[in-house]
């Protein structure tokens, strides 16, 4: 790839609350690779897409704007490596957002499948906000205003990729080529589910483990986890599939051997489900708890935070006006 | 009024043409009333909006910027006492259509009396573009930014003024007191017909007078002007209602009475269109060529234009960045 045209890799977190080991799975472990192999990384706190359905909660999505960033950073995501920065506070991102709007007919938003999905979930309706509605338009402004390339999704997240390349393409056949085509980065790792085993893991759901979960939370919420509901007696042979302390060992525990033994001797009959459950506790408590600990003093240094956020926006907005220029010109808007 | 709570007044224009006659009796006259009654004015050149139905015309929108200056300033609005400004260049606009956007539904976007009208009218359906469904929010926050609170329009916009108060309501009782109450000032004067008399001048129609119309161009027009079909011999008695010819001289001869006796002459008969027209060319001629003239002195300076526009625009991104510092602290993305 030559330099004057890096891959440059954007992701983000929506400040609603704590994130949860489905998100490390889904997103962060994706997030920590990506920041070995390339040089130019942005991670946004999408502030502003949170309030699109949490209006009438802007303390929520403030206090949780830290919280996500101790999240990313105690879990490894380097400042030096990745910039960090809000979404708030790059005004371009807004001024994109208007004149992509222009780009793009309502018939097409309603036809975007994961805003559909959404809003039946939310049971919007036709008294979806419009921001709601609008949003794929925003996350285009998201990715583009920083030029970046690469964006790690889920397959569900994928429409919107494509919503945002038509923008590329529309802008681009409008006023002069201007932006880069956008590649998704498909997360292989599948969802991880709860520990009630029906769904994915969510807050909302409060089927989740946190990545700032204390150990009593741990030990409490493994021994509530959906296991085999046959498994009755002892002896009887397990089942592994859909037995969520076996995806969560498969997602967290470093004895990949060890875990196929466990597995063997389940099926077979003879292990208990208590057994299981204390070690995952053990694996669980491994892998948190240096998060934790790094977290814990992280949040002890408040200014610390703050001057990763402050150094991180600055430099997005570099790139922003830097990109903004190119629009200006490109769109004629640029007077002064 | 105390001075810690003024009146501001927020007009603007379309960058898609040069105005007509109608833009004169329709807003510019009352422009410069309300420019010697209060003391803060602003008028915008509202070329992102302009752009929600010219995405694909940028050229267009750019020329037709520096036309509406032109016409404003040749008419006797004046930048020391009202604050010439473009739009595009307020970034701070974007920012609060975008979270105005959080505040309005999709359902109350479509009932909007204007936009569906205006949908109806350019045939859009579905397919409207969304920049152009959502343009009440960013008229919402054209008004909003320079915390203005009187807005002279026609009864047709009125529902705007009516959308964008839901959102001051909706914002303050989300985020506490931010924005004030909006009022229109209603236009009193009717929509100037186009000189076909079928409908109201307007540029796509081809039946307008513009400010910067040559004498020659006046006469033409005037003389195609609409009369009354049935005044067919010069003794006939002839209508004056619906004549164009007379509704333009109620709009712009100096002398009243004298077009009074016109009328009266013309009702009773021996009055010929040709005379009333040449009465009326006369008429135009006087009102525009001063307009004319001043228009033509001011495009020879280029540079005194672009002095107004960045001087106003200056003016403008204070009470933006001012406003905006009220909307972060309120919404709780005021971070840095």
């Amino acid at each position: 790839m030559p330099s004057n045209n890096p891959t440059i890799v954007l992701t983000g977190d929506r400040p609603t609350g704590k994130l949860h080991l489905g998100h490390y799975v889904g997103s962060i472990q994706n997030r920590l690779k990506l920041q070995e192999q390339h040089d130019n990384c942005f991670y946004m706190i999408a502030d502003i897409q949170a309030l699109t359905d949490n209006a009438a909660n802007p303390e929520k999505v403030r206090e949780n704007t830290t919280e996500v960033v101790l999240d990313n950073l105690a879990t490894g995501l380097d400042p030096e490596k990745t910039t960090f920065f809000i979404q708030s506070q790059i005004p371009e991102i807004a001024e994109l957002t208007v004149l992509f709007l222009n780009l793009v007919t309502l018939a097409r938003l309603r036809r975007n499948p994961t805003v559909k999905d959404e809003m039946k979930q939310k049971g919007f309706g036709e008294n979806v906000p419009a921001g709601f509605l609008t949003y794929p338009v925003s996350q285009a402004a998201d990715i583009l205003f920083c030029n970046s390339n690469l964006i790690p999704v889920g397959e569900d997240q994928l429409p919107v990729i494509e919503q945002a390349n038509e923008i590329v393409h529309k802008f681009n056949s409008l006023y002069g080529e201007t932006f880069r085509e956008i590649k998704p980065s498909l997360t292989d790792t599948p969802r991880l589910v709860g520990i009630d085993g029906q769904s994915k893991a969510g807050k909302s759901l409060g089927n989740a483990i946190y990545l700032s979960d204390t150990p009593q939370e741990i030990e409490k919420k493994v021994m509530k986890m959906y296991t085999d509901p046959d498994h009755i007696n002892l002896n009887d042979p397990g089942k592994v599939a859909g037995n969520v302390v076996f995806t969560y060992l498969d997602a967290f525990a470093p004895d990949k051997k060890e875990v196929q033994e466990l597995k063997n001797h389940y099926q077979k009959g003879g292990l208990g489900d208590v057994k299981i459950k204390r070690y995952l506790i053990e694996v669980l408590e491994d892998f948190i708890a240096p998060i934790r600990e790094k977290r814990e003093s992280l949040s002890q240094d408040p200014s610390y935070i703050k001057e990763i956020l402050i150094k991180g926006t600055l430099k997005a907005r570099e790139s922003a006006i830097e990109t903004m220029k190119k629009v200006r010109h490109a769109i004629k808007i640029d007077h002064f």
